[in-house]
Protein backbone atom coordinates (compact mmCIF):
# COMPACT_ATOMS: atom_id res chain seq x y z
CA UNK A 1 0.00 0.00 0.00
CA UNK A 2 1.97 2.96 -1.20
CA UNK A 3 1.01 4.63 -3.84
CA UNK A 4 -2.65 5.22 -4.06
CA UNK A 5 -4.59 3.49 -6.68
CA UNK A 6 -5.36 6.63 -9.19
CA UNK A 7 -1.11 7.15 -8.41
CA UNK A 8 -0.68 3.49 -9.86
CA UNK A 9 -2.84 3.63 -12.64
CA UNK A 10 -1.22 6.74 -13.66
CA UNK A 11 2.13 5.52 -13.10
CA UNK A 12 1.55 2.29 -15.15
CA UNK A 13 0.27 4.27 -17.70
CA UNK A 14 3.96 6.12 -17.64
CA UNK A 15 5.82 2.77 -17.57
CA UNK A 16 4.21 1.44 -20.87
CA UNK A 17 6.60 4.37 -22.09
CA UNK A 18 10.11 3.17 -24.20
CA UNK A 19 13.06 3.56 -22.18
CA UNK A 20 11.33 3.92 -18.60
CA UNK A 21 11.38 1.48 -15.56
CA UNK A 22 8.87 1.80 -13.01
CA UNK A 23 10.79 3.85 -10.68
CA UNK A 24 10.94 6.78 -13.10
CA UNK A 25 7.40 6.28 -14.22
CA UNK A 26 6.17 6.58 -10.70
CA UNK A 27 8.14 9.66 -10.82
CA UNK A 28 6.59 11.07 -13.28
CA UNK A 29 3.66 10.12 -12.24
CA UNK A 30 3.99 12.66 -8.79
CA UNK A 31 5.62 15.11 -10.98
CA UNK A 32 2.37 15.28 -13.06
CA UNK A 33 0.03 15.43 -10.28
CA UNK A 34 2.16 18.34 -9.14
CA UNK A 35 1.57 19.94 -12.26
CA UNK A 36 -0.05 23.53 -12.30
CA UNK A 37 -3.92 23.26 -14.02
CA UNK A 38 -2.34 25.05 -17.42
CA UNK A 39 0.34 22.63 -17.51
CA UNK A 40 -1.51 19.77 -16.84
CA UNK A 41 -4.20 21.25 -19.87
CA UNK A 42 -1.46 21.96 -21.97
CA UNK A 43 0.23 18.36 -21.72
CA UNK A 44 -3.43 16.68 -22.27
CA UNK A 45 -3.70 18.75 -25.54
CA UNK A 46 -0.38 18.17 -26.41
CA UNK A 47 -0.91 14.19 -26.81
CA UNK A 48 -4.55 15.28 -28.40
CA UNK A 49 -3.69 17.39 -30.87
CA UNK A 50 -0.40 15.45 -31.83
CA UNK A 51 -2.91 12.21 -32.15
CA UNK A 52 -5.55 14.11 -34.20
CA UNK A 53 -3.76 16.31 -36.40
CA UNK A 54 -0.75 14.01 -37.40
CA UNK A 55 -1.08 11.34 -40.22
CA UNK A 56 1.00 9.90 -43.15
CA UNK A 57 2.45 12.32 -46.41
CA UNK A 58 0.88 10.86 -49.61
CA UNK A 59 4.04 10.78 -50.95
CA UNK A 60 6.68 9.40 -48.68
CA UNK A 61 4.55 8.25 -45.86
CA UNK A 62 6.11 9.95 -43.49
CA UNK A 63 4.20 11.92 -40.33
CA UNK A 64 2.57 14.99 -41.81
CA UNK A 65 -0.04 17.47 -40.66
CA UNK A 66 -0.27 18.30 -44.42
CA UNK A 67 -1.12 16.10 -47.46
CA UNK A 68 2.23 16.30 -48.58
CA UNK A 69 4.99 16.79 -46.31
CA UNK A 70 6.91 19.92 -45.70
CA UNK A 71 10.10 17.54 -47.19
CA UNK A 72 7.96 16.37 -50.51
CA UNK A 73 6.87 19.66 -51.08
CA UNK A 74 10.25 21.40 -50.77
CA UNK A 75 11.78 22.22 -54.14
CA UNK A 76 15.14 22.57 -53.74
CA UNK A 77 14.58 18.39 -52.17
CA UNK A 78 16.89 16.32 -54.54
CA UNK A 79 13.88 14.31 -56.12
CA UNK A 80 16.63 11.76 -57.68
CA UNK A 81 17.56 10.18 -53.96
CA UNK A 82 14.90 8.32 -52.15
CA UNK A 83 16.52 7.52 -48.30
CA UNK A 84 14.47 4.77 -47.00
CA UNK A 85 14.04 4.64 -43.50
CA UNK A 86 11.37 2.50 -40.72
CA UNK A 87 10.18 5.00 -39.04
CA UNK A 88 10.01 8.97 -38.85
CA UNK A 89 12.10 8.67 -35.82
CA UNK A 90 15.14 7.46 -38.65
CA UNK A 91 13.95 10.02 -40.97
CA UNK A 92 14.63 12.96 -38.07
CA UNK A 93 17.81 11.33 -37.19
CA UNK A 94 18.93 11.97 -40.64
CA UNK A 95 17.39 15.08 -41.54
CA UNK A 96 18.90 16.45 -38.29
CA UNK A 97 22.30 15.91 -39.71
CA UNK A 98 21.34 18.63 -42.23
CA UNK A 99 23.53 17.00 -45.11
CA UNK A 100 20.84 14.69 -46.69
CA UNK A 101 19.11 16.60 -49.40
CA UNK A 102 17.12 13.67 -51.35
CA UNK A 103 13.68 12.40 -50.09
CA UNK A 104 12.47 9.62 -47.98
CA UNK A 105 10.06 6.98 -47.59
CA UNK A 106 9.11 5.73 -44.82
CA UNK A 107 8.32 2.15 -43.87
CA UNK A 108 6.44 1.75 -40.31
CA UNK A 109 7.62 -1.37 -39.57
CA UNK A 110 10.23 -3.97 -40.85
CA UNK A 111 9.32 -7.38 -42.36
CA UNK A 112 9.37 -9.27 -39.07
CA UNK A 113 7.69 -13.18 -39.57
CA UNK A 114 8.35 -13.37 -35.51
CA UNK A 115 5.80 -10.69 -35.06
CA UNK A 116 3.42 -11.52 -37.80
CA UNK A 117 4.13 -8.65 -40.24
CA UNK A 118 4.71 -9.18 -43.78
CA UNK A 119 5.79 -7.11 -46.69
CA UNK A 120 2.31 -6.22 -47.24
CA UNK A 121 2.14 -4.44 -43.90
CA UNK A 122 4.24 -1.83 -44.43
CA UNK A 123 4.75 0.69 -46.86
CA UNK A 124 6.96 -1.30 -49.32
CA UNK A 125 3.97 -0.50 -52.55
CA UNK A 126 4.16 3.03 -51.68
CA UNK A 127 7.77 2.77 -52.32
CA UNK A 128 7.78 1.00 -55.64
CA UNK A 129 5.03 3.18 -56.76
CA UNK A 130 7.73 6.18 -56.11
CA UNK A 131 10.05 4.66 -58.48
CA UNK A 132 10.03 6.85 -61.94
CA UNK A 133 12.41 7.97 -64.33
CA UNK A 134 13.56 10.68 -62.32
CA UNK A 135 14.61 8.48 -59.64
CA UNK A 136 18.51 7.56 -60.00
CA UNK A 137 19.22 6.15 -56.25
CA UNK A 138 17.21 4.37 -53.88
CA UNK A 139 19.71 4.52 -50.59
CA UNK A 140 18.30 1.49 -47.83
CA UNK A 141 18.72 2.60 -44.35
CA UNK A 142 17.05 0.06 -42.33
CA UNK A 143 18.35 -0.68 -38.89
CA UNK A 144 21.48 -2.80 -38.99
CA UNK A 145 19.17 -5.37 -37.04
CA UNK A 146 18.56 -9.04 -38.65
CA UNK A 147 14.66 -7.68 -39.58
CA UNK A 148 16.59 -4.39 -41.06
CA UNK A 149 18.61 -6.21 -42.86
CA UNK A 150 16.19 -8.76 -44.54
CA UNK A 151 14.00 -5.89 -45.16
CA UNK A 152 16.57 -4.17 -47.53
CA UNK A 153 17.53 -7.68 -48.88
CA UNK A 154 13.50 -7.66 -50.06
CA UNK A 155 13.28 -4.21 -50.80
CA UNK A 156 16.39 -4.44 -53.07
CA UNK A 157 15.14 -7.78 -54.76
CA UNK A 158 12.35 -5.44 -55.99
CA UNK A 159 13.76 -2.99 -57.35
CA UNK A 160 16.02 -4.64 -59.71
CA UNK A 161 13.88 -4.36 -62.21
CA UNK A 162 13.31 -0.38 -62.33
CA UNK A 163 17.42 -0.44 -63.10
CA UNK A 164 17.86 2.25 -60.23
CA UNK A 165 21.14 2.25 -58.25
CA UNK A 166 20.83 0.78 -54.61
CA UNK A 167 23.16 1.34 -51.70
CA UNK A 168 23.03 1.07 -48.48
CA UNK A 169 24.28 2.48 -45.15
CA UNK A 170 28.37 1.79 -44.07
CA UNK A 171 28.90 -0.99 -41.42
CA UNK A 172 31.59 -0.16 -39.46
CA UNK A 173 33.22 1.04 -36.17
CA UNK A 174 31.14 4.01 -34.29
CA UNK A 175 33.91 6.98 -34.58
CA UNK A 176 34.96 7.45 -31.07
CA UNK A 177 35.04 4.23 -30.00
CA UNK A 178 37.47 1.18 -29.25
CA UNK A 179 38.30 -1.90 -31.28
CA UNK A 180 38.53 -3.35 -27.76
CA UNK A 181 34.63 -2.97 -26.92
CA UNK A 182 33.55 -3.36 -30.36
CA UNK A 183 31.59 -6.79 -31.07
CA UNK A 184 33.19 -9.14 -33.15
CA UNK A 185 30.43 -9.14 -36.06
CA UNK A 186 30.86 -5.28 -36.23
CA UNK A 187 34.82 -5.40 -36.33
CA UNK A 188 34.25 -7.92 -39.11
CA UNK A 189 31.86 -5.80 -40.98
CA UNK A 190 34.72 -2.77 -40.65
CA UNK A 191 37.32 -5.27 -41.94
CA UNK A 192 35.73 -5.90 -45.05
CA UNK A 193 34.31 -2.44 -45.86
CA UNK A 194 37.71 -1.37 -45.14
CA UNK A 195 39.04 1.94 -47.78
CA UNK A 196 42.08 2.86 -49.39
CA UNK A 197 43.70 6.13 -47.38
CA UNK B 1 12.50 21.24 -39.86
CA UNK B 2 12.03 17.43 -38.31
CA UNK B 3 9.38 17.05 -35.69
CA UNK B 4 5.76 18.12 -37.05
CA UNK B 5 4.97 21.41 -34.77
CA UNK B 6 2.55 19.39 -32.84
CA UNK B 7 5.10 16.62 -31.97
CA UNK B 8 7.15 19.51 -31.22
CA UNK B 9 4.60 20.65 -28.98
CA UNK B 10 3.90 17.56 -27.05
CA UNK B 11 7.65 16.91 -26.86
CA UNK B 12 8.36 20.03 -25.11
CA UNK B 13 5.56 18.89 -22.93
CA UNK B 14 6.93 15.76 -22.07
CA UNK B 15 10.54 17.04 -21.66
CA UNK B 16 9.44 19.05 -18.60
CA UNK B 17 9.06 15.24 -16.75
CA UNK B 18 11.87 15.00 -14.49
CA UNK B 19 14.89 13.01 -15.84
CA UNK B 20 13.78 12.80 -19.71
CA UNK B 21 16.40 14.86 -21.66
CA UNK B 22 15.25 15.99 -25.52
CA UNK B 23 16.08 12.55 -27.15
CA UNK B 24 13.89 10.23 -24.63
CA UNK B 25 11.19 13.15 -25.01
CA UNK B 26 10.99 12.84 -28.22
CA UNK B 27 11.08 9.35 -28.15
CA UNK B 28 7.80 8.93 -25.88
CA UNK B 29 6.19 11.62 -28.11
CA UNK B 30 6.21 8.73 -31.23
CA UNK B 31 5.36 6.03 -28.72
CA UNK B 32 2.11 8.43 -27.94
CA UNK B 33 1.41 9.01 -31.52
CA UNK B 34 1.48 5.38 -32.37
CA UNK B 35 -0.76 4.41 -29.54
CA UNK B 36 -4.01 2.64 -30.13
CA UNK B 37 -6.92 4.95 -29.19
CA UNK B 38 -7.83 3.31 -26.20
CA UNK B 39 -4.70 3.35 -25.09
CA UNK B 40 -4.48 6.83 -25.41
CA UNK B 41 -7.58 7.73 -23.31
CA UNK B 42 -6.36 4.98 -20.37
CA UNK B 43 -3.74 7.64 -20.43
CA UNK B 44 -5.86 10.93 -20.52
CA UNK B 45 -8.17 9.49 -17.70
CA UNK B 46 -5.27 8.43 -15.84
CA UNK B 47 -3.97 11.63 -15.33
CA UNK B 48 -7.25 13.39 -15.15
CA UNK B 49 -8.44 10.90 -12.69
CA UNK B 50 -5.06 11.02 -10.78
CA UNK B 51 -5.28 14.96 -10.66
CA UNK B 52 -9.11 14.96 -9.66
CA UNK B 53 -8.95 12.46 -6.55
CA UNK B 54 -5.92 12.95 -5.20
CA UNK B 55 -5.82 15.31 -2.12
CA UNK B 56 -4.39 15.54 0.77
CA UNK B 57 -4.60 13.01 4.21
CA UNK B 58 -6.33 15.69 6.67
CA UNK B 59 -4.02 13.96 9.49
CA UNK B 60 -0.59 13.34 7.67
CA UNK B 61 -0.95 15.24 4.92
CA UNK B 62 -0.01 12.55 2.70
CA UNK B 63 -1.67 12.08 -0.44
CA UNK B 64 -5.07 10.39 -0.25
CA UNK B 65 -7.94 9.23 -2.24
CA UNK B 66 -9.71 9.39 1.42
CA UNK B 67 -10.04 11.99 3.94
CA UNK B 68 -8.22 10.14 6.15
CA UNK B 69 -5.04 8.04 4.17
CA UNK B 70 -5.02 4.46 4.87
CA UNK B 71 -1.91 4.32 6.95
CA UNK B 72 -3.10 6.77 9.39
CA UNK B 73 -6.46 4.81 9.40
CA UNK B 74 -4.66 1.44 9.96
CA UNK B 75 -5.05 0.45 13.40
CA UNK B 76 -2.29 -1.53 13.26
CA UNK B 77 -0.01 1.32 12.71
CA UNK B 78 2.20 2.49 16.05
CA UNK B 79 0.39 6.13 16.62
CA UNK B 80 3.85 6.83 19.00
CA UNK B 81 6.36 7.24 16.22
CA UNK B 82 5.76 9.99 13.43
CA UNK B 83 8.54 9.64 10.45
CA UNK B 84 8.55 13.48 9.04
CA UNK B 85 9.70 13.25 5.18
CA UNK B 86 9.79 16.05 2.39
CA UNK B 87 7.70 14.53 0.27
CA UNK B 88 4.55 11.54 -0.85
CA UNK B 89 7.19 9.74 -3.03
CA UNK B 90 10.05 9.75 0.59
CA UNK B 91 7.33 8.15 2.39
CA UNK B 92 6.22 5.58 -0.44
CA UNK B 93 10.17 4.60 -0.57
CA UNK B 94 10.25 4.31 3.52
CA UNK B 95 6.74 2.13 3.55
CA UNK B 96 8.10 -0.07 0.97
CA UNK B 97 10.83 -1.28 3.17
CA UNK B 98 7.87 -2.95 4.97
CA UNK B 99 9.67 -2.86 8.40
CA UNK B 100 8.95 1.04 9.30
CA UNK B 101 5.18 0.49 11.61
CA UNK B 102 4.93 4.27 12.58
CA UNK B 103 3.06 6.98 11.20
CA UNK B 104 4.07 9.91 8.56
CA UNK B 105 4.21 13.05 8.18
CA UNK B 106 4.85 14.49 4.77
CA UNK B 107 5.98 18.40 4.58
CA UNK B 108 5.21 18.91 1.09
CA UNK B 109 8.58 20.97 0.66
CA UNK B 110 11.59 21.64 2.74
CA UNK B 111 12.23 25.51 4.04
CA UNK B 112 14.26 26.94 1.04
CA UNK B 113 14.94 31.01 1.24
CA UNK B 114 16.46 31.05 -2.35
CA UNK B 115 13.44 29.32 -3.55
CA UNK B 116 10.83 31.64 -1.49
CA UNK B 117 10.01 28.53 0.91
CA UNK B 118 9.36 29.63 4.60
CA UNK B 119 8.23 27.40 7.48
CA UNK B 120 4.37 28.63 6.70
CA UNK B 121 4.68 26.89 2.81
CA UNK B 122 5.22 23.70 4.32
CA UNK B 123 2.88 21.60 6.42
CA UNK B 124 5.17 22.34 9.71
CA UNK B 125 2.07 23.46 11.58
CA UNK B 126 0.02 20.64 10.64
CA UNK B 127 2.83 18.34 12.23
CA UNK B 128 3.20 20.51 15.60
CA UNK B 129 -1.04 19.52 15.86
CA UNK B 130 -0.41 16.19 15.63
CA UNK B 131 2.18 16.31 18.71
CA UNK B 132 0.20 15.36 22.36
CA UNK B 133 0.65 12.87 24.53
CA UNK B 134 0.81 9.94 22.79
CA UNK B 135 3.27 10.83 20.58
CA UNK B 136 6.93 9.67 22.04
CA UNK B 137 9.19 10.10 18.77
CA UNK B 138 9.54 12.05 16.01
CA UNK B 139 11.78 10.51 13.19
CA UNK B 140 13.33 13.59 10.77
CA UNK B 141 13.29 11.98 7.28
CA UNK B 142 14.40 14.74 5.66
CA UNK B 143 17.06 14.25 2.68
CA UNK B 144 20.91 15.22 3.37
CA UNK B 145 20.68 18.07 1.23
CA UNK B 146 21.46 21.54 3.02
CA UNK B 147 17.67 22.45 2.87
CA UNK B 148 16.15 19.09 4.30
CA UNK B 149 19.12 19.53 7.43
CA UNK B 150 17.97 23.34 7.88
CA UNK B 151 13.89 22.25 7.60
CA UNK B 152 14.88 19.18 9.95
CA UNK B 153 16.95 21.86 12.19
CA UNK B 154 14.16 24.12 12.70
CA UNK B 155 11.57 21.28 13.13
CA UNK B 156 13.80 20.14 15.90
CA UNK B 157 13.63 23.21 17.34
CA UNK B 158 9.98 23.86 17.45
CA UNK B 159 9.53 19.99 19.02
CA UNK B 160 11.92 20.80 22.24
CA UNK B 161 8.96 22.23 24.14
CA UNK B 162 7.33 19.47 23.91
CA UNK B 163 9.71 17.14 25.27
CA UNK B 164 9.24 14.14 22.29
CA UNK B 165 11.99 12.44 21.64
CA UNK B 166 13.67 13.79 18.15
CA UNK B 167 15.94 11.67 16.25
CA UNK B 168 17.12 11.74 12.25
CA UNK B 169 17.75 9.47 10.07
CA UNK B 170 22.04 8.16 10.42
CA UNK B 171 24.83 9.16 7.60
CA UNK B 172 27.29 7.22 6.72
CA UNK B 173 28.32 4.88 3.48
CA UNK B 174 26.24 3.59 1.40
CA UNK B 175 25.76 -0.42 1.49
CA UNK B 176 28.24 -1.83 -1.05
CA UNK B 177 29.78 1.58 -2.03
CA UNK B 178 33.66 1.35 -2.01
CA UNK B 179 35.57 3.77 0.42
CA UNK B 180 37.13 4.98 -2.33
CA UNK B 181 34.10 6.79 -4.08
CA UNK B 182 32.63 8.40 -1.28
CA UNK B 183 32.39 11.56 -0.73
CA UNK B 184 34.62 13.34 1.28
CA UNK B 185 31.48 14.75 3.21
CA UNK B 186 29.88 11.02 3.56
CA UNK B 187 33.13 9.75 4.48
CA UNK B 188 33.56 12.42 8.13
CA UNK B 189 29.94 11.50 8.75
CA UNK B 190 30.49 7.76 8.57
CA UNK B 191 33.66 8.33 10.89
CA UNK B 192 31.75 10.66 13.09
CA UNK B 193 28.75 7.96 13.32
CA UNK B 194 31.41 4.58 14.02
CA UNK B 195 29.93 2.60 16.34
CA UNK B 196 31.24 -0.53 18.22
CA UNK B 197 31.22 -3.64 16.34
Amino acid sequence: MSLTPSLERLAGAIASFPGLGRKSASRIAYHILNMTDSEATELINAINSARESISRCSKCQNLSETEICPICSDSRRDVTTICVVEDAKAAEVIESLHEYKGLYHVLHGVISPLDDIGPDDIAITELLARIDGSVKEVILATNPSTEGEATAMYIKMLLSPFGVKVTRLAYGLPVGASLEFADSVTLLRALEGRSDI
